[in-house]
């Protein structure tokens, strides 16, 4: 394996010294790349892109040839999981994922198996490989899965749903018996799935809870939390993880005592406070709202220097946005933020 | 004025003790009761509902004839106010509202007046004096109004947006002088409407603050936590104020500084919690996640004792969801929740 150039990303993931904060942003490799959207064109469909190694890999590294970057960022989708498990996954851009055979009753539970990481998601596990020689050790690569529950409710939903997630709630209140069947065999699969990442040769793993927000605090902590824990104590210590629930803001110490490395914050919880609330024991990452992307530069500048003096001069903060980067940004602007955040305040 | 026979809304609001925890519905006046369907289609249109007196009356009723709630809440819109202002609203239940002349320059800004609560808005000031004659005392009646922030957000995007409010968050980080104006010129309007709903004769006032858990955590103390406060200030303590930012779980000390008497929580931030951050210094109204409505009643009992027993035995709880009651929901079930909540832990 080839030694790190760039370790500021994983020193700050152990709460060690940087000389300067690094920075990644949620869905760098996107549609407000043109070299994405040509390369988006070239392959015809987007989960082409994700299941072409080549492809997958090509658009990973795009960003990084753009902006100096301290961290990659694997090209897939969350639903890749729902996929090999034979939902049947469509993606139409701009509308959302489909699963054409959503689960919607205990039989459709009981039909579920852990697909094998190396054989149905075998696409991905080239791509890791691929991106991490292309990359040559410039920086580290994170691998990435869904949630659990974000999982099991875009299964339920038979995709994005309504925000209201109806159906998943349903679930939640009312067929406890098959949502924690159906949570055990997502979990299990993303347990798998990521130690299959980490083999061919990912740096960090993050777990994104994009629906976690949704739930009522306890049902937070049983349909989620508690599931999104034994991923982190099965993975262990070899490489970070990071546990990103959006909208989990009153939930940032319980995120923090699951033993993950890094806790994911979105732009509605103050940096200070959530250092006040859940202490050093965890690095944080983010937490500028996307929308100030499309600010003139100068307000960019200005809100970056302010989300660094927030996040405070102590080891442990990986800056990021608190969601990820939507599709009519100007590229130029990303620029400014990336250089914003390596000048410091 | 009528004596009133159940002042335990009130009671609860000045945290002070009382039988049994009162209880109402966000929404209770609404499209899952056939009656008020019944209603709405006499009408024709959604408009001529909150517009008639005798049909607001009607349907502000509605829920009261069928469960033992302990408040009525004044059947209007929150976007009464940019209607009176002259840009043109329009409502399509089911696919939401719509602005013909959404507010989107300095020029567009500077045309806004503050409409006359007791002429372009006289009509609710009507029904509130109807409804409060037809109620006879039986329960106080909640006068309301959106806050100045999720009003701002309406008039700027033309009707409910794409839930990233694009145009909306253009004008936190690049159009501050106008959204200030714009902020200035509807928080007048709301102080002058709510004190015309009080002079009407409302026994207590709620600030829906639907949008601002949109905003970043300094954007919501600039662009829309001051202007509650200063609504909050304005009205003194003629009658009891809630304010209820939804998604603003992380900034729950900060509204509860403004001096309101109660505090709306949405089902994400666990009672308990929120009492161990801002004290008794406040009531707090929520919280129960509306999907538990779709669950089988012996759950929604369960569901029920839970958040009474989380909320704790100390006075200053207003049972209610933590957002409005869906139209999917079986009216039986708010019977259920309502007995379930008199008849306590």
């Amino acid at each position: 394996m080839t030694a790190l150039q760039n370790d500021r990303f994983l020193r700050a993931l152990r709460r060690q010294p940087v000389d300067r904060t690094p920075v990644w942003i949620m869905r760098q490799a996107g549609r407000y790349l043109p070299e994405y959207r040509a390369t988006r064109a070239r392959a015809g469909d987007f989960l082409k892109l994700c299941k072409t190694p080549e492809l997958a890999c090509e658009v990973t590294l795009q960003p990084l040839a753009r902006f100096p970057l301290d961290a990659a960022i694997l090209f897939s989708d969350i639903l890749t999981i729902p996929d090999a498990m034979g939902l049947g996954l469509s993606i139409d851009e701009g509308v959302g994922p489909r699963l054409a055979s959503p689960v919607r009753s205990q039989a459709d539970v009981d039909r579920l198996g852990v697909p094998d990481p190396h054989d149905d998601l075998g696409y991905v596990c080239d791509a890791v490989r691929l991106i991490k020689r292309e990359l040559g050790g410039r920086v580290p690569l994170i691998g990435f899965a869904g949630s659990p529950w974000t999982l099991a409710t875009y299964m339920i939903e038979g995709g994005g749903g309504d925000h209201d997630f109806k159906r998943a709630k349903s679930w939640v209140y009312g067929e406890t018996k098959a949502l924690h069947q159906l949570l055990e065999v997502v979990t299990t699969s993303v347990i798998s799935y990521l130690k299959a990442q980490r083999e061919a040769g990912v740096d960090a793993l993050m777990v994104f809870d994009t629906w976690g927000g949704a739930l009522a605090a306890e049902a937070y902590r049983e349909c989620s939390l508690q599931y999104m824990a034994r991923i982190v104590s099965e993975l262990g210590d070899a490489v970070p993880t990071i546990l990103f629930t959006k909208g989990g803001g009153s939930w940032l110490e319980s995120i923090a005592d699951t033993g993950c490395s890094a806790v994911g914050l979105d732009w509605t919880v103050p940096p200070m406070e959530a250092r006040r609330r859940i202490g050093h024991r965890v690095a944080l990452q983010g937490n500028l709202d996307p929308a100030v992307l499309r600010a003139p530069i100068p307000v960019i500048e200005q809100e970056v220097a302010a989300t660094l003096r927030a996040f405070g001069p102590a080891p442990g903060h990986i800056f990021n946005l608190g969601h990820g980067i939507t599709p009519d940004i100007n590229p130029e602007h990303v620029a400014a933020l990336v250089a914003a955040v390596h000048r410091g305040v």
